[in-house]
């Protein structure tokens, strides 16, 4: 299902010969209409992508016909060459489906600073060109892949029987967006750019952007969203907003649950914060803190460390009047000892982390990993 | 040496009891004049531990008696009770020394919420005062490790014959500052309060604050540095600063070949800055990236990972203009590929960054260390 879940899309995912191992690596996502209004989100890192750069211009039209995606290379740093590579690529996908290279977005995964084995990668859009169909969306969203153990797509019905569906790809989530992220939505509801971009803002928000983010991203994150309009409904945008947040919430959980060597699936709920932005940035905080992800790894309730970790904030809070639960147990009460820490279980994959800040009513829910060896091993040995 | 190295200083390092393995856990350093003027710095963590909320305030007096140090126990997180104990520290230390309290600085380290055990302390505090003598600079040294594995010391000699002295502990050095830093400094110059406080600033903020700070210090940090004016030597302020850096740089490079579960020592040198605190940004950036930490770990030199840290800052720099050289071949020009990555040997424990921002002629060094399974280890099993 994935992306071609939704009325108006078909997709395939084939095996172009960019990764050496032979397995997939291109996948071809395209829109037949009668609408292809769309809108993009992307890394806000200032070391950007070709692919990223060029779907950068793309997206200004507000309109997509088709995204090409490849893993086996990130196209980064590779200055104009690499550039060109792109550009030669959505003009190839112009070229095979007669439409025009201005709206086809590109993205590209994998390592950084290597260029494109372009031959194969041009031929390979030939071929799954020739394999596109309705069926497809499950053999895009492998083709994504990179480290990630398994394809991540997502699907919802809205009111009055529109769909929206997903895929995405991402596995390195300790230093989260540093590990590429890309996440491509369709929808057969009819809404224009505008309403799809601000649908796209808010849901994100809340989801990948919650993702263990550091204010660190990868040279390439984007997440693409393209309405075909095939259904003919119109949703009320608020209605179709939270549609699309629970495919956004449902995909960023997969991603958070195939990190890279992770063993702990971390929730981390900051409450009572005078903003919602303080909530965020305490949980934030929390969720990059190398030596609690540590603790966490080895099922220590080492609740010291979260209030080290909020006090390096500048988040609205009094240190005296702080409390933390873990997996339910107020293990910090006023700044300091609450309950018992022995009565803490911390052996479940899924850890909850409360921190009331008792300084307001907002709140806001961030996930992170814990630190393992495992992540470490991985990460050791990715381009060797 | 350490501490004792110059006159007018009696130091003693004794086993009080507080930790459970027996090993030594109290250090006490006294001034016996004719000056006792001192300066500190402290951790920029909101959720201050009790002793550093009082040296805080001893110190806006600009004098010092002594200080007493103990490990096994941070005392943060400890609410009023907690601060009570630090304060009934500083009691038993004036007494003994027949002194105020006023003058007297607490130091602490060890787990976060655990409330100090203070018959051992105190009793500790006498057996300490009649063990203090010249010689006891390396015993106090010992004291204070955690989980350092050697004790940590260094002198200088300045001008005309004054001595600089200091010992430090510290070993979490991958989320640097949230493993407590405690650092004493002493010196037989004269020099008066101001002076000490501008030249303890200009030299911390040069040598331990770019030891992979990242913003986070942990609940304890402290650095104090304390003249008996024995030598009635008064330096020229800059010639004293840089004999005081000098120490300090000394103890910073201690702090990191020591780090927990480091197999690298890290030197990322960042040139052609439009500003220093640019370069120390984009320094600090690259220094907490978890990916390319682990890569180094692995000998891999991922040049896209540094470039990924950079553009995360908002430091002034063109994507398509920066170079990188780890130990010493260019592997990035120009933002995209230069010299052969396989020339890199990655080999040596010793393995130095350059970034080049080409934006300007400024320019900072900032150390870290890489990411191991070992310290994944050390700091899942610490408080268990």
């Amino acid at each position: 299902m994935s992306v071609t879940a939704p009325l108006g899309f078909r997709a395939a995912g084939i095996a172009a010969g960019i990764k050496e191992n032979g397995n997939r690596d291109l996948a071809l996502v395209v829109n037949e209409g009668p609408s292809r209004a769309a809108a993009a989100v992307f890394t806000a890192n200032r070391v950007k992508a070709a692919p990223v750069r060029w779907t950068e211009q793309v997206i200004t039209g507000g309109r997509l016909k088709a995204v090409v995606l490849n893993s086996g290379g990130a196209n980064a740093c590779t200055g104009s060459p690499g550039f060109q590579d792109t550009h030669a690529t959505a003009e190839k996908v112009a070229e095979v489906l007669a439409d025009s290279a201005g709206e086809i977005a590109v993205c590209s995964t994998g390592l950084i600073g290597l260029r494109l084995p372009m031959e194969p990668l041009l031929a390979g859009i030939d071929t799954a060109a020739a394999e596109l169909s309705r069926d497809g969306g499950l053999a895009a969203a492998d083709a994504i892949r990179t480290t990630d153990s398994v394809a991540k797509i997502s699907f919802r019905r809205g009111e009055g029987g529109y769909m929206i569906g997903g895929m995405a790809k991402g596995a390195g989530m300790l230093a989260p967006s540093l590990a590429t992220m890309l996440v491509v939505i369709t929808t057969d509801a009819d809404l224009d750019a505008a309403a799809l971009d601000r649908a796209l803002r808010a849901a994100t928000s809340v989801s990948f952007d919650r993702l263990d983010a550091d204010g660190c991203m990868s040279t390439n994150d984007t997440v693409i969203l393209m309405a075909s309009g095939a259904t003919g409904i119109t949703p009320a945008e608020q209605e179709f907003t939270t549609v699309l947040t629970e495919v956004c919430n449902d995909l960023t959980r997969q991603l958070l649950v195939d990190a890279e060597g992770a063993s702990k699936a971390i929730t981390i709920e900051v409450v009572g914060a005078a903003s919602v932005r303080d909530a965020v940035v305490v949980g934030k905080s929390i969720a990059r803190n190398n030596l609690l992800k540590c603790a966490l790894h080895g099922e220590d309730p080492n609740w010291g460390r979260v209030l080290s970790a909020v006090g390096t904030t500048d988040a609205v809070f009094d240190a005296d009047s702080l409390n933390v639960a873990i997996n339910g147990i107020w293990v910090c009460r006023g700044g300091s000892n609450g309950e018992d820490r022995s009565k803490v279980d911390l052996r479940p994959r899924d850890i909850a982390i409360t921190v009331d800040l008792a300084a307001g009513n907002h709140s806001a829910t961030v996930w992170t990993t814990d630190l393992t060896a495992e992540y470490v091993h991985e990460n050791s040995a990715y381009s060797s």
